[in-house]
């Protein structure tokens, strides 16, 4: 039994999650339906592809993602399945599924084409929810779609290191539920540029000298208590390899979050100057 | 196995849902619980009503629809079980089923009976979820409940034909998760009162003349992007076939929404004008 | 199959229970996972330990809880695995389950040894994923951990009567979903220190001296409809077995709520009087 993971910009308040499920399990039965987020910030891509990129890989192999973000069928954005990593994705051909796939070429991509094979008055998403049950049962992507060789690339989801390689130029991509922010800087790029020389990430306050393994790293000393460095910023890579910048224990609605207090947010500039 | 969906007013913040969920568990193992809505706007049935009629249609034949909005047992709401179109719907008898039911007989409507059969310091959602457990495991509506020939039903979600047939009166009955809104007019009234002729919905700013099939559709021209479309407004039969109100790719918290850029509300009048 | 439930304060925008669901699907594809909540307060750990005091025992014995609030292994907190009531909660140490277990000792403790056992790479989060499979899975806890015999209290959940027995102080630990207030004062203490007189619970605005069984138990005339009561006061103890504060079907974004109506918040002092 393979699993259909859902994200979309749908929110919960409204039927259209549910309705989806209901969709699904009227398909395919036997289907376990796993939400990932639904409040993504409505047609944000960037969003979506970090949150996707972010979370595919705590599934087993054969699960299908299904994306319901700007997800209508237009002139301008086909419906695709890539296959990657023995995952399953599908999504308007939107730059969504750049990030996932930008450092590896895909197994398999196709451009759906069962369209004209459902009811007239199926909308977009009875599209992606056929497909999805029809891979989730173990079917072969050929019977859906034509094979293409490339999609859309969205191309500000990279950092980028200055020409003298002496700094790297990111921006802000992601705010989290505490308010700490996301950088589009990932460990891999950073060690690359970095190698191995001091380094100061430059904020509007005091800038941050060093990348903390986990969060309770802060906590350096044994002399005083966890508590007492609650409200301290500190830089880490996230479990999605990106950089992170928080504040240690921060609660948004009490004493505010990173995104508040260090005056960062979407596309915000962030920038890691070497010495 | 059955389906149990769940719609209620409890918010996803507190345990309650969670307990529901673990109440229907401990009764019934097999269960398979699909959220609809917890968000519906506290003791709003006309909400409630909408939500559950927009659907329950996407769920397979059989499924049981648990709706805990104003639920409390009192002299004025019996709790009932309607069967309807092979579903299930589970609520006190507070208007909540009209929207549903209007159009066609229900199948049967019994008032549970079965609130002395249980241990005395059960509550309310106690006796859904035993009435739940009961008809998805196949149980027969007979043996918890007596039954009854009507249900209430609530008025104000049918809009009205002016009597010279030139003008229909609706309002707003539901905003949703993007800001759109929906209106009490259906697309079968709208036909039957519009026999073919030219309409005009009339709003503060320009009226519309033209319901679209798809939100897409306002991308009329090949010459331009879709991008350059956003924001402008559109109204379209939703999926629920209701007349909804659109921005075009509207975000509320950035560039606003049909709700707010045009200044309507729950219960606002919207009124399509025929020449 | 077991059900493992999951209680933490990632909020539901970010990808993090969706991951968390991934892991626990590769570890164990069985696995029947409950949402209790993901919007307690950040590193609230009064409210996290209401909440799965309030909810547990509505799931069937053998249940596994995952509570993912403050959770980061640390010098000071410990993480834990309780057995009690034939429930497993797996939590930091930090004080969360002092609710849980105030009255009745434990069956089992084991402080988790596990963690060098993971890859480096794991969170912590990974090792409450090993050790919540494994509960479900119907392992040991001897094999996840070393016996201990107690775990941290945190005492102000507790109300306290006053040396002269003539009143009970306590204070709010949680505002739910409608805004009504939750009182540490519960009513097997209410009871034991009132011995049958009768009492006030003083208020800013008149005091209220009937504790109702049911919400709508304030509709005690058959004379005015139920709709006449709407906004008024009352108080009970509810499902969990606490004082309550309610105003009669409130709507805290119109009508207001007990909360903001009644000027109480988060550790207000509410006082009962008896004579």
């Amino acid at each position: 039994m393979s699993i259909i993971t859902l994200t979309t910009d749908y929110g919960l308040k409204d039927h259209f999650v549910g309705a989806l499920k209901g969709k699904i399990l009227s398909e395919y039965s036997e289907a376990k339906i796993i939400d990932i987020s639904h409040d993504i910030d409505p047609f944000n891509t960037v969003e979506a592809s970090y949150i996707i990129n972010a979370s595919y890989s705590s599934f087993p192999k054969g699960t299908v993602h299904l994306i319901g973000v700007d997800m209508e069928l237009n002139k301008e954005n086909k419906h695709i399945v890539m296959q990657w990593n023995d995952h399953y994705f599908i999504a308007a051909d939107n730059g969504i599924l750049s990030m996932v796939s930008q450092k590896i070429v895909p197994q398999k991509i196709v451009a759906i084409n069962i369209h004209d094979r459902l009811p007239t008055d199926s909308a977009d998403l009875d599209v992606f929810v056929k497909v999805a049950c029809h891979l989730a049962k173990g079917g072969l992507m050929n019977i859906i779609g034509k094979e293409i060789n490339s999609i859309k690339q969205v191309t500000d989801l990279q950092a980028i290191a200055a020409a003298d390689g002496n700094s790297i130029n990111g921006h802000v991509i992601y705010i989290d539920h505490f308010g700490n922010i996301v950088t589009n800087i990932s460990k891999k790029y950073f060690i690359e540029i970095a190698r191995g020389r001091p380094y100061e990430i430059e904020l509007k306050t005091k800038n941050i000298k060093t990348i903390l393994p986990n969060y309770s790293d802060i906590a350096s000393s044994e002399k005083y208590p966890i508590k007492s460095y609650e409200g301290q910023k500190l830089a880490l890579f996230n479990e999605a390899g990106f950089l992170e910048i928080a504040i240690f224990r921060s609660n948004p609605s009490t004493v505010g979050s990173a995104s508040s207090l260090l005056g960062l947010n979407h596309r915000s500039i962030i920038k890691i100057v070497f010495r």
